[in-house]
């Protein structure tokens, strides 16, 4: 085991920790006043920590930076990235020469504002959006804990640390996440609070005043406060983190923008340059007598030195996964890749069903899509934020993760969308499952930030969000959606499926399992939907977006276009038109607008037609335009729902088949 | 002062106070078994807390529900709903006879699947999305204590209970409220937590091991803990909590469903209708006779017996009112009408800044608004989310609310977005003020929760959004907002804003202010913006949603549509159009489609006009179909931002006049 080798003492080197500690805070100060933009201070005044973090501590290899046993870290300030790209200068990242430090916050430079995930190596996940990383980094330490329960420790034995700040600690989803970390006892988590009592308006006295070791004493976590300019004492804490059976928290008393003698210790050094003549104050104070962007070679030798420790750890990390009996599976579940068996049982299920004609809710087809996905790869990682079973996201044999014991893959996540979504979000980043949760559609507002950040990283998150609309029903307007569907359409890079029968949902599962760098949203409804394809076909036609559901037998008059649950309404008003008025009308399922926009041209002119254009969706308009053009006529919800049984409400709102004929009726005269 | 001849001894009635609180259980288990649908659990468990709370504590008219100096009750856990509608009935609220229990979550009926506010009276505010109501209620007893600090403590002396489940302590914006009601000593709020150990999933073990009351103690909270059926321990709790100088947690041990034999203490009491044996044998074992929505008289009058004390304390308030001298400050300020020096401050304003051509970012032109606006009243109460000087929400002579003074009109929320809106809510709901709070747009993701119920409740709750595109530069694409204004635009009954200029933002200022029962969003740019407006006219014409900015001499052979920092862009594009090709641009801004929406075919269309339209925003496409038509162009974001100075981007994203133009050119030869 690595870990267990740890030095507490610094290693001898010719340089002392506090002059390397010093580098990053050069590095910090000259490259925020070259860009004229940043957050000096939080570098600054963590720099002696970190020093000691990744000098005694941490083991990673910049060679190979995703290697994975690796520890991890999670700048969870994000906003104090040169902190980041001033440690993967000098630990020799191959992608961070001292140009890019240069280049700081410039347009096509790996050192962006904030650290992003994929932008440069090393980084594990994107911060900046406050609170996420301490949130990001629980998923993280229990995708460890879960991949080592099913693997030889030898081959899975990492921390995980994270630098967090006030504004993490202030954040409502900190509180998610330490309970869930806390009640996991998810013990190789070592979060180091930069306690400057700093933000960005003042003194965080202006604003709390909260005993912050208390409260994550309160969620089970083992907790410590040192002098964060100790560096003595931060390792021995750090040491002691390590040996702790339970999450770990160490608040670091600091200096904001340590080492300037004017400005240390003030908010104006949070979000802002020193200034060149703070910046001279500050070498002769801190005895940096160094040009901007120039590290001695001593100093740099005695950080590449870490890198090289690193380098040695992987190697025979890589020894032991060669003479593992267990590497043939290690190395599948890491690669991500799912065994074909997974898509040959959702082809199997969706034959069967078809035949059957089976007549569930979406969120049913859930479950049994899941069912069968489950059973073909232990990959998948369920849970549910407190909604298992009106998600039903629980599949047979699937145990439950518990503190202490993680060999299961199903996350009671609580009541917590926030931290569920941002703890899949590590799950994912770490590497070893796919993870999905439930919800209902309603609370992704709860979860937005982090969902948000599944789609910047590219992330294979699956949201299986149910009750997606006034069909949920009595729980009345505070859980029917009307503009999510919307928020999700507009968000870069999140594949938003809303299938209108069993074999649909089928096919969206597929498709979002399948989507390795994009996460999913599967948009379920709570009441039952009759089977609506009429042979089953070896395509899946839901991965063109949209597609001709019913043809009529003349020349087109008009097209009806629906997504999940309105779907079967489209049907029913086609049906009718062509009954009571002999008008041909066209049905369109369109489960995902963001594959639709992907097709060529001639595809989806041939689908939308040259005929008028009715749209049906119990949701907001916004979006619909696009699709239905400007002659088009839109059904669906204008305002708030309201409380009452789901037929009652589709009634009340006048979203009917009806409703639509005779909107199609209207335009066809 | 009503409140210090609070009873701690049960008033002396002919029936027991636990045969009070059976009335509520059978009402609640009746009612749900009728709907076949709801939650009996919650108000079956806490039906004895509740009987102390009203019977022996809180000062309620039901007569006349919205007296100002009346105790604010929020059922926090809104899934317990039937314990309000219950309470409501024995209580004798005019609006909430038998019949309406016995229409639970029916169409149209007072008792919706959740408390909603102005759906029946006596419900001061809308509960449901966990968490929102122990967070609204923070802003609600804040309210409270500032006008106390405003007015004689004889005209505002009340309390905020606050019933909270489970679910709401583990949503992360309860951590954002506890922390803040705990920083500012919020000594009026009592929270009576139903530790009924039951979640949805199953006992909370499950999900969570926090120490509520030890958390609460970190937040600086007075904590006390009972068991929720033994009342006389309920009252001394609760008088001891009325006592505290500080915010009081009163952890209340329940047994979920109590009364009910079988069921009682288990998940499935949660949410779903006990069915008829279990309710048979819970009447036996509780000895309730009665049929169901039977409530013998001698009960009937023990309850409303309150309601008569709550009456007299209220006809001793209005005599206390009477004879003040504050009296016409006091009830303007209820009231919510703004005097007219705020809009006549606004229109000296509009014309100077016409006349002065003032460049600068909107939202500085906020700050200057706001600088007329809080000078001509003293109504507005402004706040930041940690971003006062980027926002730019405070003006001169704000002085900010601390722990235990009351007497500012600033307040730092903290790294509290949610927290902060919530809060806003509960300002806004209690009545004496306008409050309105900022932060980055890209931040509404962390609000939305309690922005929706802003809008849902139709409140007039103003947020200030800076740095609302990819203008924000160097901080990248965790702070640059893309979806977040499709996300805004598809939430009814909110106005969403993006001015111009500084002309156009104090029209939507003033237009916000009197938007008295919706909420705003003030979406404003970081960088500098021209005065576009060329002369002063009385009409404001942001009202109208879209005008025409700039008409070409000849006839219209394009139009070129923008928002906020892109209209320049539009304005640039079009003098390039006539200047280089002779080609007649008209220029409109859209300050708000919300308000276009409204306005008549007639205007509309002149607006818009036949000619092919480009639209120009920095933002996600969805929903600029609905203007630009079929066959229109937008120039936007087609993926997430990213870090570099905002020129750059600009160019990089080819958002620029010459890009505009172009697209312009294309469409017209």
């Amino acid at each position: 085991m690595s870990q267990a080798t740890a030095i507490k003492a610094a290693p001898e080197t010719a340089v002392s920790e506090r002059d390397m500690a010093n580098a990053i805070r050069a590095l910090a100060m000259d490259s925020v006043q070259k860009a004229n933009s940043g957050h000096p201070g939080m570098p600054m005044g963590m720099a002696d920590v970190a020093t000691v973090l990744f000098n005694r501590f941490i083991t990673i290899d910049p060679s190979k930076p995703d290697w994975p046993d690796r520890d991890r870290f999670v700048l969870s300030a994000g906003h104090g990235s040169m902190l980041q790209y001033a440690l993967h200068y000098l630990l020799g990242y191959p992608d961070m020469p001292i140009s890019e430090l240069q280049r700081f916050r410039q347009l096509g430079s790996r050192t962006a504002g904030h650290p992003e995930y994929g932008h440069a190596l090393g980084i594990e996940t994107t911060t900046g959006p406050l609170g996420q990383g301490i949130s990001t980094a629980v998923g993280i330490a229990l995708a460890e804990r879960m991949l080592a329960a099913r693997h030889e420790p030898e081959l899975v034995d990492h921390y995980t640390y994270v630098i967090a700040g006030d504004g993490c600690l202030q954040e409502g989803i900190s509180h998610e996440a330490i309970d869930l970390a806390g009640h996991l006892k998810l013990n190789r988590l070592i979060v180091l609070w930069d306690d400057n009592s700093i933000s960005i308006d003042g003194p965080t006295p202006l604003s709390t005043s909260m005993d912050q070791p208390a409260r994550f004493a309160a969620a089970g976590w083992h907790v410590q406060s040192v002098d964060g300019h100790d560096m003595e004492a931060v390792a021995e804490a750090i040491e002691s983190a390590r040996r702790s059976d339970r999450p770990s928290l160490i608040a670091c008393k600091t200096v904001i923008g340590k080492g300037a003698p004017n400005l240390g210790g003030s908010e104006k050094t949070h979000g802002a340059p020193l200034g060149d003549a703070e910046i001279a104050a500050t070498r002769e104070n801190i005895g940096w007598v160094h040009a901007p962007f120039e590290v001695p070679d001593e100093l740099l030798r005695a950080w590449r030195e870490v890198a090289e420790r690193g380098q040695l750890a992987r190697l025979e990390w890589e020894r032991r996964l060669t003479a593992s009996p267990r590497r043939a599976e290690f190395e599948s579940a890491i690669s991500g890749a799912l065994p074909d068996a997974v898509f040959e049982a959702l082809s199997t299920f969706r034959k069967e069903h078809v035949e059957k004609a089976t007549k569930v809710a979406t969120r049913k087809a859930s479950e049994m899509a899941l069912g069968a996905i489950n059973e073909a790869t232990d990959m998948t990682v369920g849970g549910s934020a407190d909604l298992t079973h009106s998600n039903l996201t629980i599949t047979k044999g699937m145990n439950r993760i518990a503190p202490g014991d993680y060999a299961g893959r199903y996350i009671h996540y609580g009541i917590r969308e926030h931290g569920m979504a941002a703890a899949m979000n590590g799950i994912a980043l770490h590497g070893g499952f796919i993870p999905y949760g439930g919800t209902f559609l309603c609370f992704a507002d709860y979860a937005r930030g982090a969902m948000r950040l599944s789609a910047l990283m590219g992330q294979r998150v699956i949201y299986v969000m149910t009750h997606d609309s006034i069909g949920l029903g009595e729980d009345g307007p505070t859980h029917q959606p009307i503009e999510h569907l919307a928020m999700l359409r507009a968000t870069p890079n999140l594949n938003v499926f809303r299938p209108a029968d069993i074999i649909e949902t089928a096919e969206c599962w597929e498709l979002a399992l399948k989507s390795e760098n994009r996460p999913s949203v599967l948009v379920l409804s709570r009441q039952n939907l009759p089977m609506l394809r009429q042979a089953h076909t070896d395509e899946k036609v839901s991965a063109r977006g949209a597609y001709l559901l019913r043809e009529p037998a003349g020349h087109r008059a008009v097209t009806l276009i629906a997504t999940g649950s309105e779907v079967e309404i489209a049907v029913s008003a086609a049906e009718r038109l062509h009954a009571e008025h002999g008008i041909a009308a066209a049905v369109v399922s369109m489960p995902s607008w963001e594959l639709f926009e992907e097709q060529d041209d001639e595809y989806r002119r041939a689908v939308l037609g040259s005929a008028p254009r009715v749209a049906v969706e119990a949701a907001a308009r916004l979006g619909w335009d696009r699709w239905i053009g400007d002659n088009g006529v839109f059904v669906g919800m204008t305002g708030f729902g309201a409380s009452a049984p789901a037929p009652d409400l589709y009634r009340h709102f006048a979203i009917t088949p009806e409703a639509v004929a005779e909107a199609a009726r209207k335009l066809v005269i």
